[in-house]
């Protein structure tokens, strides 16, 4: 059922530009959870004096709760974008494999930062998370853009206030993980908390972001 | 079909309130699933002796059932709370990002467990096994609070019965976790039978409760 | 949409009864899917000598192979009882979170099936294999009778040839694997070549089992 | 929603062949979304001198990217055909579980393909990687083949300029991956660039196959 009618709609047109948003957003899903859980195959514990290495284990956790959380925001938000369209052309959907891409990597940084805390690998870690961020965000941005240009994907009765909203709210993203990434360069410490610091920001910003839409309505 | 109902609905009140829950479930099945599905990697065998090193492996079969049935019985329950909601906003989402967190968080000390049954790790082990099934039914508290709170995100026609019903049998978990947490400060295996016991009692409390459900009606 | 028709369903009975089964199969998808995929991480080759070790390592390839078969055929078979199944009840949903908890057990005794074609560790590996695959037959009947037992989960139209259809080809599951797994008391080998030779017949069966579907039409 | 038409479609035939594609396709994005998700585990990194470690590990981001891309590219085809596609029988599900069962196995000559770069054990890794990805086309094309044959599984307003674009398309495939294998056979190094730009064509053809569509309508 929720394939028939978008196909039918596609048998009309002869393209997949009327395609449902469905299957997109179940592989997506798909991607953005397991990533999220796979985040837990990083935290390991010692089995000796199990009590200290697993205080001292602390990093670890962290790193996965923010990873989880960002992980988590950009699932929200591809929630969010998803509202306003309801099409799909094959270049979208390589871009959405290019963001899928990135969104994946991210365990990986994700446990070099956790293993590095107390030695000097933390600069390099913190920049490879740093820049797996970055480019998650650019690729997100550009998801949307290429969305919304000329409102070609959007539905056709998408709130131009929401979907300006969007932009706004979307496009200092690249710039923020861009600038939490470069402190790494001389102190790697800050660069982290600075990305858990992100993490809360958009956490808050997010309700904010809902509750000015409900405004908007 | 799936979308453009909530979205049509979504268009007219220009936020994300009236979005159908359908996405918000898809992403937490697959957490639930990937979680549940995880845990087998940590059930392992040293090659040598095959035959005694299986027997011997039998804490790590026993910890698997138990958080396989208990992510289990999570799921059933947030399967049974998502026949009441049927709107969701940003704060919720948020919410259940972070109960999936907890829920992602299982396989963890679940190895730690069945790692240690046999070493005095196995207190260390328990209460960090025990902390994360409390976290997770303190979020799986306000995750129904917050939806319940004056009915905001609940069906219009949800049965005032079954929702305080919920709300009854939700409120008691955090406790009963948290105080099976807590023997194992004296007594960590029987802080384990605990945990193994309380899957038990939610597994029959949960077709009870089904019964109890079908009897209001 | 999916959702919203089952859930005024329920409002009206109260119960989850009338509930949809579309989260519940979307749950299973993704531990089948998962199970089937993370047997690949038990498929390892030596770095020296990568030629003859891929080669020596043909049993792991096998291996992956009959049970992703195997997993990909219990898939199947979930699919065709979902199409005479329309509702659900609380102790459905445990008997089927039971189902999947042996379905995502295999990848473990495939690796040791796999680790120990050379050893005499294939005995009791094979043994492992056998009676995880007894287990989850007898549950997929469990499963299956629960649903069927005086009709009460099925669809009021379920065609009463195909009920007794299924009934019929899933009865002797348990059986055949018991006796294949036996066989591992005395040639291991021959039951482990067994396992893989009821797949290739499930295969088959389910083939001629859908032409006999359509006959009955 | 998603099911009961459907399934009320299939009370009628009382066989699978009517039923809706919604399941295969949810858990063949599973599928999908796991192996691609999965490759992130492959991607390794020596502790010490982190710095120099990450730099000489490109090898494996590159692995990652090229086979995140390939298991995107077939996902967007898969997609594809599943828009002409609204029958299934278990002679098809059969398939796609073999052609899920060569994409699930994409991570590991991934890793062996990675791993061996820099040694004469690239032959192997090239050819394993590249018969892997021969054999993946294989079963798509039989996927195809079978669902067009006679058009017994397309929809019945399937475009016929749709449908055969779609076979001129994937036709080429299982040569195209069979000849960049044999070239491992001489420059195993060139077979692996190869097996990269297959991909990045792949790209590109499925942008403009999508523009061709339009054209088409």
């Amino acid at each position: 059922m929720c394939r028939v009618v978008p196909t039918r709609l596609s048998g009309v047109t002869g393209n997949l530009r009327q395609m449902t948003t469905t299957r997109l957003e179940a592989f997506s899903d798909g991607v953005f959870a397991i990533a999220a859980t796979l985040l837990i195959l990083n935290v390991h514990a010692n089995s000796s004096h199990l009590g200290q290495t697993l205080v001292r284990a602390w990093p670890s956790y962290a790193a996965y709760a923010v990873s989880f959380v960002t992980i988590g925001i950009m699932w929200v938000n591809h929630h969010g974008i998803f509202a306003q369209i309801d099409k799909v052309d094959r270049t979208f959907l390589m871009i959405n494999v290019f963001f899928l891409m990135s969104v994946a990597f991210v365990p990986f940084p994700t446990f070099l930062v956790a293993d590095h805390v107390h030695d000097p690998g933390l600069k390099v870690a913190a920049l490879a998370y740093g820049f797996t961020l970055t480019a998650t965000a650019v690729l997100y941005n550009l998801l949307w853009f290429y969305a919304a240009r000329g409102r070609h994907l959007l539905r056709d009765d998408a709130d131009p206030r929401v979907v300006s909203g969007i932009t706004r709210s979307y496009l200092p993203g690249p710039w923020i993980y861009l600038a939490a990434t470069l402190v790494a360069l001389w102190r790697p410490a800050v660069s982290v908390v600075l990305f858990a610091a992100i993490a809360v920001f958009y956490m808050v910003e997010s309700a904010l972001f809902g509750r000015r839409e409900a405004v908007s309505a």
